[in-house]
């Protein structure tokens, strides 16, 4: 029924577009075109938010310089705060790839927020002679500076939530670090039984990596705070007012509460990615380290009885669906995978990146959606591998001791004693005859039982307690 | 409501499930552990229905053996065609990224096609006692030799439609290749003016490309239709009658009308993601070609009138937010960003392989997951390629003809006749002096204007209508 | 002194040449323009040899049209057999990182050629006009024909070692394979405990992944045996005779060895670098076995006393600078790492292939480089790996046979006896209670100690001599 | 002759080293393990002088404790200042790659110190009883501090180079925008025609670019002033005095010139490549920047007659063995190259780094070999593009000027005054009819000519001198 339809009009013609929609037919043509995953873009809802920010914030510079009525202008500061209230996300129907630098996405928040000032105004939708999606939604904007800056305002939201997630996995090593510090256990190089430490240190040095991953990210997400806001097609701010980008931004600042600037050279700022590259980069390296840890706790909690059995990750489903009673590190397991992910997705963002030409990168939105894919998913790893992993490990204390007090590498206090030569016969001597290092040594008249005492407590070796001591017997 | 759930059990205890649910217990741990995408494995439907059809032969395997009563069997038989059919893939929930080499998936199809086999069957939900997930749906099997087969069986559908779409882009490139026969225009290397060539030979190298990558492609997948049904938990066969593995692949086969084979050695196949791997590159391959000939698109049509404008690709979508009348390839673009998510999916996939250790592949989920999204993205990226760009582009004929007839590179033919040492001076006189090679050859009496007619023809030069001819005047 | 060099031409001007030098001005521009990695192509040994078959293959060609004089053609041919018999190479020496589509490489072929032919003629180097580099040596080829069938010549060569290398190795584990084929070891799924297996089954599988990639690099390898001499520029074949492609590719075959054959679109062939990708895609899957094989290795023989302890690498060197006796896996960690940088360079060569535009790849030395760069080391790495690490493994069978009695994976024998539930019960009150999952089984009833000792002996798990039994009895 | 060697001795046994040799045995046993590139350390010169830095501050510091005597600190810092001088690099024969995190660098470099100082004192080689290469030379140290602390203090030395070479090239670019900031021409996003910018503006850009690139290297390049000596084997710290870590570092910052700091938890410092992964994924961002820029560079010099024709690279070597006077953009091209180079390189330092387990990570030499090669192939390339292709760039103004007043994209201009829709009607039909677009907007009664000239003009389009103007307008 044609009840159903209104019809719009492009530089291709008509199309009838359905009447309940706040989308017009730049975005149905963007439907049509672009059937590749079956994800919208409304599934990035920190982009949808970034969206109306910017939006937002053109209105009300454009009124401020006289560029735009100040009712027009109110309908759509409305429209844009309702969206970033949440509503009418289910309108960003664009699919996350598509082609065009982000103008299918732009033309879509154009039109779903003036046929919502529209009807804020009275209006029916589409009757744009009274507030059109490009001439006013649009007004002072190309594509070109407002989707990368909606991307940069949307990547700040989810940077954020992923540094609270990383925090709270952080605070989770920590607490287990403190619970562990006396722990004392084999430490291994080359998967090769070294010295020994204590289970804390290992914790700890895991809490260490994620505060060191925290400060990169802040200082990755920093750099995107920098716009392109009134550069508009190419950089030269053709059609955007001379005082319009300061406003704009200040405008945007103001709105996301981020303290946004705008970048010195437009041209530059307009075609270039390698923000995005260094965002990436530094996602990449998160996940390298969270994949290491990942591999790490499996490693420590194999077994249960042909493993290194050191630790155990509470159970958390059945493991098996032939083993009963088989339970598996699946959390850490899906950590690994999320990272593996992260880490492709670098090189898609590279290649993008790579693929730009001349003043534009006309492939930012699979940029986009894979750091909105990358951020979305550590951050879900982050917080259940802290929920759902870390916080409930618990250690085999007694095992780890008494492998502690058998393992070869102690040997290594004895070199300054005795030198790396004699030390060696000694390992090798335990090694092949099935004793321990003590017994060894004594046997060799390499130390007397007290000396040894002393030097081959593995609390000493760990360090625990010890170097502070150590400080002070040397002053 | 307490009617509103069963209470169901496992190894952590019990845990109410929606009564409406077909999926149990096992499913909703996952559920709980997973949040990780909000993407459940019923977006994956070819994988849904390889599990379908796996536990389908199993079933029928184990009849057959007398392992599984035929009335429980054809109960399970019937839910796994319903599944096959389009039917309860809502109620495969599990995420998409998941830990446990797909333990989860292979919990949530033993559950659903229990509980719809109870229903069958005339029982409740939930009423295991009468046929059982893991007994009964799972009889024989161990995730690590059904997950593995069901995504292998759904790759053999994939594949076969991502084969259909590049056949279908093949063609529109050979019916251009057919319709610009007969264009002369200048062929470029290394982004300079070459020597000429004809557009439909431009357009049949495409063609021929994608011939070659569909047959990489058929051999990549016949690779995976050598499964390990029957190996159980490790590959030894553990708990599975001598007799089964070969049952099953039979059965498997005739369902799915695939020439399914069972792997020589099972340990090795059970452990090995060799063959998800060498289908991932091809897939790279195939992304890395259709890359390079969208480019190749985005820069002959590049202008309207600033570029190469060689050909017109249709317009599809207004171009730009602030620019009127720019319309841009957006169709070529998104298949660039289609190559780079599947070059990316590739790196991921890499990784997830080497990672497996032992007798498993740990990781299988994100390599099923990568290898479904990266062929779904390809297949349609080949269809809107071939429907809303290749099959509407037209040449400009005039243009091509009037720069090929000025270009340098025609001088090439003289190195044959005056040597390539007198060829460079003409050619860069007619550089310097922005002359017509035609006419600086005259000047310095290289040839005489009969010769150079008969040599410098472009259409000569492209080897049009002319190695034939050639051929005959040299018998 | 102006004796110790000759002056040369180009259409940049003069430039003296060493009087010692066999190669050019050509050379000498591209050493100047590429002062990049300071590894010359002499560096790849296999390619020099298949630029001076193919030139003596072109001569010939020539030859035999009359395009090419007798005398001038032997010249050029012994000029080529002593270069490929080892000679000159120290010639080639161009950086094996360079612009131009390896246009450089071929002019240091072709003067380097030209001018020992002219010494064998007797006449001085440099003197051109007697016997040119483009004119008679170069005659009928571009470097756009000429060079990548050189690379393909040469990757024959060096697929050829590689798979032997493979080989090698696969006969190494084979050979453990059998050594251990009693030894009954815990299998492990996730790095948790499963059930029963060989360690010979384990070496087992690795001897048959290694099966498995022969093939596939013998097939990735066949592809590259399609030339596309003859299409000199372009494709078009401009400037070769019509029975020049064919006659050139079977004096190629013929010099070589190898059944190659000529593309039947010369245009698809010449700007294609699909055949490389796909070559380094199975180099890739390669390093992702061998890697995952490394890995496994090390972990087998963690320890000596705090890790699994299963096996025993052969010690090849002192571990550490610090610790006395330790001795680490440092071959299987040398592979880890020629495996990593083999995947580093499959995206190299996927960026590099992507990056082709129009009628020809630019970017094929880079391809060319890292391909012989991976296959290179990952022989060195395979030989290596065979030689001083799987041949000299031991196996501490009393450790792997204790441990595999006590592991609870073995109640997964009984599921098909007392069904998935209560197996999970016993399974866990083992764990629970530190006991062995047989005594449990007893104490609850579940089986008699016949039954018992008949359905857990790992052995029968394991299915060591079992399965044959198990087939006949079922008969 | 038995003369010719002198034999060492270690837990393997005996072996004859060159009596010539400043390594020893276990130098000598690296060299028999590792014979996979061909490549020697010394090929990362900056690599061995950072080992002889470590080594002499690490000398400096145990003679202030007291742990070493006078004359042989002494003897040890001359060697090492020898080595520091370029004396001796020589004897650092270990391969690139090499398993053993190091181990076999550390060793080399103790051998070749202790052999040269025991020479400084008057013994011979090999008499290990007076000064040893391990109780000595790697007194309070491990390789697993000693050698990720030379790594950093080599990649200081080699960033710096790079940022000079960085520097080098953004000057160049500067001088072009400075020389062109007068030169009106096209911009383009999408390849499609955009609207006005001025050519200095382009370059300008690709100035920007660089000196972003510098900033964010040097910030990488500061993160890995962190180091880990006196961490030991595994950051504990056993075997070093509690005074040695700040000491050795001290000494080791007055030796290089270079701010360091010993890292805050030594047992985290001791296993994170993190800070290595964050350089490779600025080298990535750089290499992408760059591919980038020469892509552009390759683009606007396209032609001479088919192509966009806007710019000139110089001519630096003949284009072509078949195609006389043909000149190729082959600086940029080997610049791409080394791009690819780097962002293959850094998958790899990725794996690497992901690949580390527990307390320390083995693969690091393959990320120090890899970090080595990308930083000296874009120095390489980044002063090559500035001297061979930049410097020497020419725009073809006429040309850029007549082609920018017939673009379709100055009708954006209008927008503001008649509005998106009526001036994608006067777009359309300038294309259709082949018009420009000046001659529509007059035919329509859009503008008066005035109004037209006024508005029109591509200088005050592309914002030349125009923006200062405007802004004194509107104030």
């Amino acid at each position: 029924m044609d009840d159903e339809f209104r019809y719009e009009h492009d530089l291709l013609g008509d199309l009838p577009v359905p009447r309940y929609a706040y989308f017009g037919i730049h975005t149905l043509r963007a439907v049509h075109n672009f059937p590749i995953t079956g994800t919208r873009i409304s599934a990035h809802r920190d982009l949808v938010n970034g969206l109306a920010a910017v939006k937002q914030a053109a209105a009300l510079a454009n009124r401020d310089l006289g560029l735009l009525e100040a009712d027009k202008a109110e309908a759509i500061v409305t429209a844009c705060e309702e969206i970033r209230s949440g509503k009418l996300h289910d309108q960003f129907v664009v699919d996350v790839m598509q082609g065009g630098a982000g103008t299918s996405t732009n033309m879509n928040a154009n039109e779903v927020i003036a046929n919502r000032a529209l009807e804020l105004l009275g209006h029916h939708r589409g009757d744009y002679h009274h507030l059109h999606p490009l001439d006013d939604v649009n007004a002072g904007q190309s594509t070109n500076d407002a989707y990368p800056t909606a991307v940069k305002v949307a990547l700040q939201a989810s940077t954020h939530r992923l540094q609270q997630a990383m925090a709270t996995l952080r605070q989770a090593f920590r607490a287990k670090a403190d619970e562990f510090a006396d722990v004392v256990k084999t430490g291994r190089t080359q998967l090769q039984d070294a010295v020994p430490m204590t289970l804390g240190q290992e914790f700890g040095a895991y809490a260490v990596m994620l505060a060191e991953d925290e400060q990169r990210l802040a200082e990755a997400s920093a750099l995107i705070r920098e716009i392109n806001l009134g550069g508009t097609a190419i950089g030269t701010g053709l059609n955007s007012h001379p005082r319009y980008a300061a406003l704009v931004c200040a405008h945007l600042g103001a709105i996301t509460g981020e303290p946004l600037s705008t970048a010195a050279d437009l041209v530059e700022a307009t075609q270039d990615a390698g923000a995005f590259v260094q965002l990436s980069g530094v996602l990449k390296r998160i996940a390298v380290k969270l994949s290491k840890t990942c591999n790490d706790l499996r490693l420590l909690s194999s077994g249960p009885r042909a493993g290194l059995g050191e630790i155990n990750l509470p159970a958390v489903q059945a493991g098996s669906s032939i083993m009963p009673g088989k339970v598996n590190p699946v959390i850490p397991e899906v950590v690994n995978q999320i990272a593996f992910k992260a880490i492709g997705n670098d090189i898609t963002i590279t290649m993008a990146a790579e693929a730009g030409q001349l003043q534009l990168n006309a492939f930012e939105p699979v940029i986009a959606h894979c750091l909105f894919e990358s951020i979305g998913q550590l951050e879900a790893g982050c917080l259940t591998l802290a929920d759902r992993c870390v916080k409930g490990i618990t250690a085999n204390r007694e095992h780890l001791r008494a492998v502690v007090h058998n393992t070869i590498g102690i040997v290594t206090a004895l070199t300054p004693v005795i030198g790396y030569a004699k030390a060696s016969v000694a390992a090798q001597e335990a090694l092949d005859r099935s004793l321990p290092v003590a017994d060894v040594v004594l046997a060799q008249d390499l130390l007397t039982a007290d000396e040894l005492q002393r030097v081959l407590r593995p609390e000493t070796l760990a360090g625990v307690n010890d170097r502070e001591a150590h400080a002070h017997a040397t002053d």
